[in-house]
């Protein structure tokens, strides 16, 4: 089969690569419906993470089972099956507290800008649906498998309750799909933060009330004018960066909570300043296994769309594109098909 | 009147001072029934924090009401009142929020080692009680005011809940109120964290059913043994140190919380190691105004027992050994009667 592989930073290539296998009795192998890039392949891509060998690349999917191992019962061989990007047996203490992408036997996905995928853990990981969905849905099931997951969490961390003011920081994918969360969960005020007019447009249509273009001190004084004076009683900190961390800190109200979702570089938290805030952070790999039934559900009962925020699609045999598409930000994310 | 001052480092005097007046229509005085040294007292007196010139000390305070101002209706003369160490106008949109020691008109009391203290915010800042009570139950309602909802806010913010595990860090007065708060929430298993015999007692008969004496890796690995290996549901942080910090990040399960209560100096949280714990972490001075009438309420009906932390009774125009006996640790708070 064929599938991408990062050698060096800007070097993706789309190459012939061995057939995945069942390695263990609870794995499951699947045929990828569709695939994409993620804002986090970029770290790599430009020069930001050390890359190490030769790898492949990917870590969200949707696709058809081909095969399972002995112990896999929940999903089998045709099935159109939706996953998370950290894989979780379901059955440890970690799953049961809720908190699948920290399971014990977690493994993390990173070959799924590929054909075909080995999904380890695949009785607790994968989630099939009751057929197999019109084609029109998958790139929304697809974002389920990580971005919108992520920005499930990130309202879910943030505490967004009915009738609360939420901030979402960062109009990327996870941004994005943070808002569809927090409109979901009943924000009655949604601010996105953006400064991309086609991210600004996407941002409204999935429900943000405001949209912020400042930044830094500018960005944090404009929260909190449209906030009372006093900030949001959640902010979702979809980026990762010490910039983005700090404007989400100033941006929540004495009491408040931010959930974080980008993985964080270079970011600390001083205490004396998040102790005087009384403001509650909470963040890491979105336990997106917990939440998939219900946002399988809203994606084919068409609640929500979260596949909107592919606005590039290329065959997987261009992935690359893909990567510089993004880079560049002419795109906010690329769908790639097989 | 007279009142505690601190000059400098170990130097705190017991002198006749002006008597406080009304000096806004929002204050009350109030004659003082019982006072005491908070832990924080002792930055100042071991020269760890800045003193300046020569200020009164003391943010403890139960006593009787003398007088208010002329905006004040829901305290009159003669009353016997609870407060805040924090005051507050208990309607601004952060103590609406319930975060009163956050009020848009706080003000942290600091003269209470003294026969009279005026109160600013009194409005929104006393509670009285329904008729004067005992004697005996003003310590309890004394460690209301500071360390007893201090230690409710520690296991409030750390989500204590029935038939949860929780951590408590610091033996201190508030550690060990923490432990109080802990068990009235519901914890089934409260594991303190202390290395003198007369606070591991104590604590137990609060309701710790562990004590954990080691510190640092050692601290840490005995939790975990103590928790099925992945840590608590709940740490609650009394101390306020790095360490101390550190030991609470680490006890807490994925997915776990903190709550952090110590003033903390020299404190910063690491992004990336939060981020992957997934534990959530919330501090700040404790809103124990919003905990009044309850905590009041479980004093004075004998369902707690706070004042218990009061291991060294003295005559108010001894402060200065209060002091000297906590530093030492001969006791864990001193009383103050005037």
């Amino acid at each position: 089969m064929r599938g991408a592989v990062i050698h060096a930073p800007g070097d993706v290539r789309f190459e012939t690569l061995d057939d995945p296998k069942i390695l263990h009795p609870t794995d499951a192998v699947i045929r990828t419906a569709v695939t994409c890039v993620c804002g986090s392949d970029l770290w790599p891509w430009r020069g930001l993470e050390p890359i190490g060998d030769a790898h492949p690349m990917g870590h969200e999917y949707v696709g058809f089972v081909e095969e399972v191992g002995s112990e896999v019962t929940a999903v089998k061989p045709g099935q159109f099956v939706v996953g998370s990007f950290a894989t979780s047996d379901n059955t440890c203490a970690n799953c049961r507290n809720g908190f699948p992408s920290n399971c014990l036997h977690r493994e993390f996905m990173s070959t799924c800008q590929a054909e075909y995928v080995r999904i380890p853990n695949a009785q607790g990981t994968l989630v099939a649906t009751d057929e197999v969905p019109d084609e029109e849905l998958w790139p929304g099931l697809l974002a389920v498998s990580d971005v919108m997951g992520t920005g499930w969490w990130a309202a879910d961390a943030a505490e967004v309750r009915p009738g609360s003011t939420a901030v979402v920081v960062g109009d990327g994918a996870v941004g994005l799909c943070a808002v569809i969360a927090a409109r979901e969960r009943g924000a009655e005020r949604i601010i996105a933060m953006s400064r991309h007019a086609s991210r600004q447009k996407l941002a409204r249509e999935f429900g943000a009330t405001d949209i912020v273009t400042e930044r830094g001190a500018e960005g944090i004084a404009r929260i909190k004018d449209l906030t009372g004076g006093i900030g949001a009683d959640s902010v979702l900190e979809c980026v990762g960066t010490a910039q983005a961390m700090r404007q989400a800190l100033h941006s929540a109200r004495p009491g408040g909570s931010v959930g974080f979702v980008g993985v964080p570089h270079d970011v600390s938290v001083d205490g004396p300043e998040l102790f005087f805030s009384h403001v509650g952070l909470r963040g890491g790999p979105a336990p997106v296994r917990r939440y998939l039934p219900d946002l399988v559900e809203r994606v084919v009962t068409g609640r929500i769309d979260p596949g909107k925020v592919f606005d590039l699609t290329l065959p997987l045999d261009q992935v690359a594109e893909g990567y510089r598409a993004m880079d560049e930000r002419r795109a906010v994310k690329a769908l790639l098909k097989p």
